[in-house]
C-alpha cells in the first residue's frame, strides 16, 4: 500500500506529533514574537512559528515547544511571512542556469519558482527540457516545470528545432518536477487558430486532457482574448488556466470573471501589473484569484531590484493592502498548482519563511527553506555548487554560415513601399507602418535618418534553412548591427543591423559561437557572448558576470552603434514572437499576427 | 496514453469549441439576461448562461450561440447560481436512502453531497460503504463519498460492527465516488488519544499520508482543540483539513489562522453556523476557508424547510453579505475537495446551475443538474426509481433478546450517588451530573419527579454481548421506554427508559425488526419503524414517509411517555457519541470523554 516516501513522510509527520503532543523532543527553531502573516485570514497579528526538521510545527505561542537545543530568533518588529513563488517564469530570459538564478533569487524570498523551459524545449525539444528538470531536482529550492504542449507556437509560421504535439506529453509529462503544461501558446490567436490549424485545437485539447487525468495544471496565455473566444480557450486548457499576457484592466476583468487566474506580469521587459491590478483597485473584485508573476527577469534586475519581493512593493504602491498582496505570490499561486504543502504558515507546511523588515520597502531579512536559513540581509548562506549542462544540449546551431546575398531584400526600379515593424518599448507587441525606402542596384536600402533598419531571422536548427526578412523602427542605430541565438519562441537567430555587412557578420559569429549574442561594426565583431546551452543559457557565467556581461553589450549597442531603445537584445527576441500582435519576424518572414498570414516585406 | 473517458472528454470539449469558434452548431439550453452571481469575483451582473450537453459554454452576451434549435429561458429578474455543495452529510442521520434524500434535496438547489458513510461503516465496515457507493453512481445528483479510517472512533472505548484501521484503505479509497477520508475522529480527542492510544495516531497517519499520496482528501474534526493539539490533529490529517465541529467563535478564529476549512454546521440538531460566522462578522476575517455544512439533516426538516437554501438563507441572516454565503456552499467547497468541474459559473464547468427567485428568501425557482432541468418550483422533475439495498447490508443485527437483569443497575445499601448524564438540547455535547437515588432490592431505582431515568446501550454485533448502563436527565419521560439501533457512531442499541420492563421489550423489539426504532409502554410496543439497511437506514420508505413516521414516533414519545425533548430519537442517538464531551454512554459503559476512561454508573 505504502510507498517508500510516504513511509518516509509518515515518521515525519509521526515526529511532529510527538513534539506537539509530548514532553520529551522540541522544536528545533522557534521564530519568537514577530508579526505574523496570515494569508488565510489576511490579517497580521503577534506570535511565534515553531519548526521542526523542514516543517512548520504550529504557528502561535510557542513557549511549550521550546527546549534547551532549540534556537531561538527573536524577530520582533519584523515581519514573518510564508516564501514567495514565481508563478510564471522562464530561466531562459536570464540566460542563467537555474543554479545562478536561485543563488540570486532566494536572498531575496523566492522559494518557489514554477518555470516554463518554453524556449529549451522550441530549441531542443524533450532532451532540453529533460536536462533543465534534472538541474531543477539539485536545487534546494523548489523550481517546477510547466511543459510546452506544442512547439512552435504557430507550426505553419514558423520552425522550432523540435516539433512537440500531444505524441510527446507522455514522456515529458513525468519528467521529475514537472506539474503540467505551460502557456497554452497555440490558442492565443483563437480565431485564426480556429480558422488556419484546427487540427492544433484537437491536439491541444488531447493533451490537456491528458494532463489533467494524471494530476497536473494547464496554463493559460489568452492575450486580448473576450467572450466566445476566450470561452473556447478556457475550455481547450481543460476547463481551468491561467493567463499571464493580461494587459489591460477590462481584460482582467473579463478573466477573473469567466474563471481564469490571472498572472499579473511585472518583469523586465513586460510591466502589465499597474494596469491589472485596477480590476482589484478601482472595479473591488475579488483578488483569490490575482497572481503576481514575473515571465521574464534579466540577471541585472534581480541583482540590482530584488525579485518577487520588488513586485510586491510594486503592487503595494498600487494602493493594495499588503497582505492582500503578499497572498498573490503566496496562498493563491499555491492554491492555483495544488501545492499543498506551502503558500501559508500553518502546521505541517514546509518551513519556507521569509522575514521582512517593512511592508513598504519589502526589504528582506531572512530566508528559510525547508527549515534552513538559506539567507541573511540579502546574502546567500546556503552553498550550492555550480551546475555544468551535459554536451549533448550545447550542439544546437546547426546550419552553415550564410552571406549578404542571403539578408537581401529585392525590388524593382528605384522606389519600393515597404513593410516596417514599429518597437513599443517595454511591450510584447508591435505596431505596423509602411514607408518608401531607395532602390539600388535592385536592392532596398534602409533608412538610418529615419530609423528604418533591416531585420532578419535566420533558421539555425539545419532544417530548412529559411531566412525571413523585413524592415523595423526603434532601435535607433546609426551604424553596425547585432544578433542573437535569443528570438522568442522558435529561437532562430534574429539580426537588426544598418548594412548587409555586419549582419551578416554578426549572424556568422553567432553560429560559430554554437550561440549567443554578437555586435558587428564595420565588419568586425565589437563584443559577444556565448549561450551554449541550447543558445540560450550559459553554464559559464554566474548571475552578476551575465549581468556585466549584458551591461557591456548594451553599452557597445549604445555608445558604438548609436542605439537609443534601452535592453536592446530582450526587445529584439521579442520581434520574432508570431504568437503577440501585430507584426513579427519568423524565419518564414514578416508575420501578420492577427491575420495568420507571412506578408512579403516589399508591397507589391 | 489516454482512457477511454479521456478521449470521450477530448471529444465533448471539442464541440465545444467549434460552438464557440463555428457557425454551424449552437447552445442546447440559453439562459437569458439573469442576474449572474458570480462567487470568483464576488459580484452579480446581468448576463446569460450558454449550456452545451452538460457543460456550460459561456457566460456573458450568449446571442451568437442561439439557434433555431435553443432553448432559450427567460430568467430576467432572477438569479443564477452555481448549484449548491453539501460538504459534510451522513445519509444515515436521515434514515434515508440516497436517493429518497437526493429526490428532496435536488428541488432546494443541492447538486452536490459529500457524504460520509460512517454510520453504515461502524456498523458494517467495508461491505456497507461499498453498497452505499454503488447507489452514490447511480444518482443524478453528485454523490462522492469520504469514508472512515477508523471504527470506532476510540476502540477501547466501544464495540463496533467492524474495525476499520489503515489495512482497509487500499479497498475502501478506491470504490467508486470515494473521494477521501472522513471526518478524522480517532484524534478529536487529541490529548487522551496521544497518552492512551498512541498506536491509534500511527495508524491514522498512516492512512492519510496514502490518502494523500493517491490525491485524496482528508477531513477533520477537532471540537474544542487549540493550540499544540490542533495542530497536532491537522498533522495528523496530513496537513490539510477541515471542521465541522467548531461551536465557538474563538475556535472558529483559530482554526481559520491555523487553515482548517471551517464547515460551519447547521443541521437539524447541531446549529453552529450564528456562532461559527461571528468569526467574519465581528471580526472581519476572509472567508476562502468558511463553508456551510449540515452533518445531519432529517427528512422532515428537509421537506419543510429545504436544504442547502435554508442554510444560506439562515447565514445571510447573520448579515453576511449574500454572495460571500453563496461562496461558502459552492467555490469554497470546490477547491476545498478538489472538484474542479464545479463550484462557479465558467466555461467547461458542469451545468448544475440554481436559478433563485430572491437572495432574502433563498426561494429556488428551478435547478439544472449537468444541463438537464431537474426540478422547478420545489417539484423534481427527473424520474428517479427507487433504490433497494442487497440482502447483505440488512443482517447487521446479530445479537439474542436480552432480559430485564441485563439491564438493572445494582448497588448496595438503601441510596447510592449515581452519575447521571444531561442532555444539552441541539447539541452534540453533554453535562455531568450527580444524584442520590434509592435502592431497592439491591437494584438502583430511577426517579421520575426529577427525570432522572435509565439510560442503556447493547452491543447488537454478536461481538461481545456488553451492555453499557448509566443515568441520563432532560428527556422528561413519565412513562415507558423508547429504543433504537441508531448510536453514534458503534451504533449499537440504545435506550432510554422509566422502567426495565419496558426498556427490555424496547430493545428486543429492535432487536426482532434487524434495527429499527421501538416506543414501548406497560410492556408493549407502541409504536415502531424498520431499519433494514444496517440497522440505520429504511429502503422501503420515500422521504415523505419516513418524515411522517418519524413525526408519529415523535408523536408517541410526546403523548403517550410523556417525553419534552424535542427529536427525541436524534437526540438519544448522539448520547453515544464517545468523541463528544462530556458523559456519554456506550456498550462498555459510561464514558468520561475529556479523560478517555469508563467510569461506574454508581459512584464508588
Amino acid at each position: 500500500m505504502f510507498s517508500a516516501l510516504g513511509i518516509k513522510k509518515a515518521i515525519e509527520y509521526r515526529e511532529l506529533i510527538d513534539v506537539l503532543m509530548g514532553d520529551k523532543i522540541f522544536a528545533d527553531i522557534v521564530l519568537r514574537g514577530g508579526n505574523v502573516i496570515n494569508v488565510l485570514t489576511r490579517e497580521s497579528y503577534m506570535g511565534d512559528v515553531a519548526i521542526k526538521g523542514k516543517y512548520i510545527l504550529m504557528v502561535g505561542d510557542a513557549s511549550d515547544l521550546i527546549g534547551s537545543d532549540t534556537t531561538v530568533i527573536d524577530v520582533a518588529g519584523k515581519y514573518i511571512s510564508p516564501g514567495f513563488i514565481d508563478s510564471h517564469m522562464h530561466f531562459e530570459s536570464s540566460m542563467l542556469t537555474i543554479t545562478e538564478f536561485s543563488r540570486l533569487s532566494i536572498p531575496s524570498g523566492t522559494t518557489t519558482l514554477v518555470a516554463d523551459p518554453h524556449e529549451i524545449g522550441n530549441a531542443l525539444g524533450p532532451i532540453g527540457m529533460k536536462a533543465m528538470a534534472e538541474e531543477a531536482s539539485v536545487v534546494p529550492n523548489h523550481v517546477h516545470l510547466v511543459v510546452p504542449a506544442l512547439t512552435p507556437d504557430c507550426p505553419s509560421l514558423e520552425t522550432a528545432g523540435y516539433d512537440i504535439t500531444s505524441k510527446d506529453m507522455e514522456e515529458i509529462l513525468n519528467y521529475p518536477n514537472v506539474i503540467g503544461i505551460g502557456e497554452l501558446q497555440g490558442f492565443s490567436n483563437a480565431r485564426h487558430v480556429y480558422r488556419n490549424t484546427p487540427e492544433i485545437i484537437t491536439d491541444l485539447v488531447a493533451s490537456t486532457i491528458y494532463a489533467r487525468s494524471i494530476g497536473k495544471i494547464v496554463d493559460g496565455n489568452a492575450p486580448e482574448l473576450f467572450g466566445n473566444e476566450l470561452a473556447a480557450h478556457i475550455i481547450a486548457t481543460g476547463g481551468k488556466c491561467s493567463c499571464h499576457e493580461t494587459t489591460t484592466k477590462e481584460e482582467c476583468v473579463e478573466k477573473l470573471r469567466q474563471g481564469v487566474y490571472v498572472f499579473m506580469r511585472e518583469g523586465s521587459t513586460q510591466k502589465n501589473m499597474a494596469e491589472c491590478i485596477r480590476a482589484v483597485t478601482e472595479e473591488g473584485l475579488e483578488s483569490r484569484r490575482c497572481i503576481l508573476a514575473t515571465d521574464d527577469m534579466v540577471a541585472e534586475d534581480l541583482e540590482k531590484l530584488g525579485h518577487m519581493n520588488e513586485i510586491v512593493r510594486r503592487t503595494i504602491a498600487q494602493g493594495v493592502d499588503p497582505i492582500e498582496v503578499i497572498q498573490m505570490v503566496t496562498i493563491n499561486p499555491a492554491t492555483y498548482f495544488g501545492l499543498e504543502d506551502r503558500g501559508c504558515l500553518a502546521p505541517a507546511k514546509l518551513a519556507d519563511i521569509v522575514i521582512i523588515n517593512d511592508l513598504t520597502n519589502m526589504t528582506v531579512e531572512g530566508v528559510f527553506l525547508e527549515g534552513r536559513l538559506a539567507a541573511i540581509q540579502g546574502k546567500l548562506l546556503l552553498d550550492i555548487p555550480q551546475y555544468t549542462y551535459p554536451d549533448a544540449v550545447k550542439q544546437s546551431v546547426k546550419r552553415k554560415p550564410i552571406s549578404e546575398e542571403d539578408l537581401a531584400i529585392e525590388a524593382d526600379g528605384t522606389k519600393a513601399t515597404i513593410r516596417c515593424i514599429e518597437l513599443i518599448p517595454d511591450q510584447n507587441l508591435s505596431e505596423c507602418l509602411e514607408f518608401e525606402l531607395n532602390v539600388q542596384k535592385g536592392l532596398v536600402q534602409p533608412d538610418i535618418h529615419r530609423d528604418i533598419l533591416y531585420i532578419a531571422c535566420v533558421e539555425r536548427y539545419g532544417r530548412n534553412g529559411n531566412i525571413g526578412k523585413a524592415f523595423v523602427q526603434g532601435f535607433g542605430l546609426k551604424t553596425g548591427a547585432f544578433a542573437e541565438s535569443v528570438a522568442h519562441d522558435t529561437h532562430n537567430i534574429i539580426v537588426v543591423g544598418t548594412n548587409l555587412k555586419d549582419m551578416t557578420a554578426a549572424v556568422n559569429h553567432v553560429i560559430e559561437m554554437g550561440g549567443g549574442i554578437a555586435v558587428t561594426k564595420n565588419g568586425r565583431v565589437m563584443n559577444d557572448m556565448r549561450l551554449p546551452v541550447g543558445g540560450l543559457i550559459t553554464d559559464e557565467l554566474s548571475g552578476h558576470e551575465v549581468s556585466e556581461k549584458i551591461a557591456a553589450l548594451e553599452h557597445s549597442v549604445k555608445s558604438e552603434l548609436g542605439g537609443k531603445v534601452h535592453a536592446p537584445f530582450m526587445h529584439l527576441s521579442f520581434l520574432a514572437l508570431s504568437t503577440s500582435p501585430k507584426w513579427k519576424i519568423t524565419d518564414k518572414g514578416l508575420i501578420d499576427v492577427n491575420n495568420f498570414t507571412v506578408l512579403p516585406a516589399v508591397k507589391q
